[in-house]
């Protein structure tokens, strides 16, 4: 069954594997007679690029986006934008070493059950390459999210053990250290963790979190589509994601509702706000005016080159060894994929919440 | 926007407020010809009715179901399978305490925000009680599952900081003790930690974990509709829960791929299995025939007795007293809730993954 | 699979089968604070009912629904709209003669084939009577389009090879003459040919045409969902229609590009007008402000008292009498299903269209 | 709001204009493991291909597709087959004309209407071109359908008021006549019309009818997602069609009961079958195992050379000759498209069957 489409009003699609000719995605919904150039996206795609410091992997992969359709005289005209990243180097590599076994942590084991074969070049479909295309969708969606004031601020929180000191938060470092990590004190230590899992030939994880600030209290819609659900299925599908929370999370679950609840209170602009915001921005699904404050945990990167147990597709025992370079963490270049998803997530429910109110509908149409 | 609907090819509609006449669920896309009766559905919500122990609300709920649809001779139609629980009390009760304030934690203001104006008793659509809806539905799913030889197992796994110790793992106690704890030690520690916060006018929370033996390989589709990116929306549209995990979710974010990959090996019957279950049943988003694992945290109950501060719905300040009986926690009577909600989702996944493969579709048609 | 729900944004799930305790709807995605009673709602059903005209069935559906929830204090909330009507005798009918044959023109033979078996109470989810509930539905849709200013004028333009002729149109006639056609000499002629089948046991089709004033330029969205694809959906899923037509239909076909063409002018007040309006309303899907005009064509009534060629569910040849009352023609009772399929349609395009622009977005969200 | 993706189990989406550089679709849901060349989908795109003879257009496009995903070592992967088709000449064009004005007929003046600016070149979004994408995604689905025996058989039925008459149905004439008219004699006298409307400079329409043979019974949904309600959006959805009809359409509503109800008998096989055909093989909107038959009437293409009254966006009147070579009649150049549409309706259909039953369910997942 079909699972490449993700969103309601606003409904994204990607394509294609990690070394095929191209992957690319098509944004369909998207509100027309916004400016838009292949530079925007560009600058989002290059944030998820693959580095040259040692955190990343070095392979080569420029990553240039060109939009095929649904822009004209550099607006959206509300009809597809379709995009497409072409692979570069997709023929060169050798699979020999993957192709008749079973990579541990990885998706060959679980698409050659369901679909009787699978594409063994690099994981295919299930690559995390396919990730650039929701950054491509994410990044368009970010542009008018930003308009509309709203600030999405995505950056690493965890490498392995190392976790940031919010009270040292230096939002500069976004971006421009290795690790996306806003401490720099973490950030250097993590540094220091990565390196030596690099040497030691294995991988560590890690978690990203993000704070949306600017979202108006009311969006989001009753029971199963709940703004925290779709987040919740929105960065589950990230690659490599094992656990989401949303607010404090998991925290909440070990304080007491006095010290949970976040009280109401009036500001002196007349404006009713919380004290605290353990809730993260969301009540009963929708959104509270709050900064909204997800956490997305990343397991290692499954591809290591020490020798792993494995079997081959026909059962026979295997010691593995994974050649070529990959990142010894995934989470830094995760950061962008994470706001992306997010923000196509957040800008899906304010366009859905356009028509909650009767008065609204009438008023739009009165004009 | 629509949000009271989940599912794909088996879609889940609940309806209803608390304290109106009814609530209930449209079941649509079950197959046919399963036997079905009302008692099947009984007892799963009689296990999420509130007990006459001390853990929860004393609020005298029949929650009575009634199939108005969708069977006939005891069996599915394979059209929709209509619920209803009539809301018994619904007139008696007092609400001129919370009707123009915001009770912190719940979701007043936002539907306030959403709407204009909000259904004020007891939470109107807001309210847990739409969760009894899920269970109808869900019990149907898990009666075909069990004849797949399918085993949800669903309980408590901890209240406040008090977790259960799975060496001392006993299934008997879930469903007969207050705690749904499977665990003789913990559950006793539990009870009294949930006593000494109905007695201080608190509450806590804690988290239900669920293992899902016997789902075949396969099930899942790539991308945003993996099998882990639905069960984290299912379970994150669970009234009070604020983080989802899979697997050993969060752990895994702080070990090395090499401890945290599970290796594959081929067992004496010749079926390829892993030496241990990190990922939680799921790689790449697709079932691995491992169980799956799944942990979903739950804040404290936000109705708690004693004042709270808080504002009128005109931004006066107000000091609130929640009056009434309310569970001093609700994860005990959520176990169900999760356990339901996973099995539309499973069900739904393996319906879809029947046309997975061309062979199978050439197969189904050829007699 | 499920195929009981219709609609995007706002979404309308039925459920019920004509002989079970009852039938109803869910009406999910409907704005909030629109006032509504079931008074609003009766006034449609009633349309529907059957008369005490020689027209219709003489069955006794009283038809009265109960609204459950989505409304708190005589206005809507926002959330789903769940809508009953229970089925009075559906105990007392005999269904020996159909239930181990299949009725020539009905769903029996099929739904048998679908799902190993069927409801044979009177067609069970295959019956008519379940478009009762999308007139529930439709009149709550409806209520919305008409303080919008958009009129529906929904009415029988053929019974058999008795048409209306337009220049004589008497809008007064609807719902007043049993027929519910607007032209007095076609509508008596009408009646007279329906009395002849009713005599020879026979049955009769036709002809329901809908003028829909008022819904402004834009709405309807490219390709797939265009306005017309979604209203050709939503009539031909009304049972017996077998055609249907937008505009002029079939009689464009007939025409030279330069007859069929509408012309645009600007009228004395500066607003662009077409000078003809074959199209009905609708260019490249959208629509252009000028009345939307559909067209749906209903075969004769299948269940007819004359010996019929049939077989038994295990093949042996049957000659099937078909007892009780059944209505010669459904056309007039079908027009209302109509008018409501087009108001659930148009009003979901309506509310879609709410974000087709980005700045309407960026201005909703401003205020 | 998104409109360009068609189906529930086997999503189409689409996306291009017709001057950007490329057109294209996404199939996803399409089952893994079918044999699978860009010459299976070539062939279809060359049956719409505008041709060398009088009927159709000059314009030169070769329309070459590529597979850019979902296929590997020639078969089908089960995730999305993304196809894609140049525009090859799409900077030479001149519309100063046309970019300022609105063209009757076409969708000029929806478009800008609903979007506030639109992509004039000529037609963008709305063109006819983007049915290439349609039929690249629709001979996918027809391959598959071919090896499970079903024929699907379209052809031009009439060109204005020159209709075919079945009695001299020919099918070799279809694909080898310009017109595509399976019947010799009324395929010279359509193509007389059409040289006789060229002349002068002026346009025709049709109706394209289809006959697909060897879909089992059983196939379609109950209510609103109908077999022929699913056939009709897909038809209808089709650029220039204006009614739809399943069997005898509109003529059933002509006859009565007796003589439009198909009566059931078993044959020598001991197979329950149809005496007739009135139906088109849908009852109840599921298949009943007879041939399935649709028909689609469109209107005369609306470009036309010769002066028509017209305004400027700004509302000036302006007398408009559009210039270029158009094809004065669409229809034969549409039968592909209807095919193609019809046979992702049908084959989306029968995956979603697959689930029917329970005991199917249960059958796949034991072994």
């Amino acid at each position: 069954m079909a699972g490449s489409t993700f969103g309601k009003i606003l409904k994204v699609t990607t394509w294609g594997e990690s070394h095929g000719p191209a992957i690319g995605v098509v944004l369909d919904g998207f509100p027309a007679g916004m400016e838009l150039s292949e530079e925007d996206i560009q600058i989002y795609l290059d944030r998820r690029k693959p580095g040259t410091s040692s955190v990343t992997t070095q392979r080569k992969e420029s990553d240039t986006v060109q939009i095929l359709s649904g822009v004209f005289e550099g607006k959206t005209t509300g009809t597809p934008i379709s995009m497409m990243i072409r692979n570069e180097d997709h023929h060169s590599a050798d699979y020999s070493e993957i192709m008749n076994c079973y990579r541990p942590g990885h998706a060959d084991y679980t698409y050659d059950q369901k679909y009787g074969f699978r594409d063994y070049r690099g994981g295919g479909r299930s690559s995390a390459r396919e990730t650039a295309c929701r950054v491509a969708a994410g990044a368009v969606a970010a542009k008018l999210l930003k308009v509309m004031g709203i600030d999405l601020c995505f950056y690493t929180a965890a490498i392995g053990d190392v976790v940031i000191d919010r009270s040292r938060f230096d939002r500069a470092l976004i971006g421009n250290h290795p690790t996306n990590m806003p401490d720099a004190v973490a950030a250097e230590e993590a540094l220091a963790l990565i390196e030596e899992m690099r040497q030691a030939q294995d991988s560590v994880g890690g978690m990203v979190e993000g704070r949306i600030r600017g979202v108006p209290a009311g969006i989001g819609d009753p029971v199963f589509d709940r703004l925290d659900a779709t987040l919740a299925q929105a960065l589950m599908s990230v690659n490599a994601v094992k656990e989401v929370g949303i607010g404090d999370g998991l925290f909440s679950s070990l304080r007491s509702g006095s010290h949970n609840n976040d009280a109401f209170y009036t500001d002196e602009d007349g404006i009713i706000r919380k004290r605290t915001n353990h809730a993260g921005g969301i009540l009963g699904g929708i959104s509270d005016g709050s900064d909204i404050v997800v956490s997305a945990y990343f397991k290692p990167t499954p591809s290591i080159a020490q020798a792993q147990e494995t079997v081959e597709t026909d059962g026979t025992p295997k010691a593995l060894f994974i050649h070529g370079r990959h990142d010894p963490v995934v989470v830094p270049r995760a950061v962008v994929v994470c706001e992306c998803m997010c923000a196509l997530t957040i800008l899906d429910a304010m366009l859905a919440n356009m028509s909650a109110k009767a008065e609204n509908v009438l008023r739009f149409y009165q004009h």
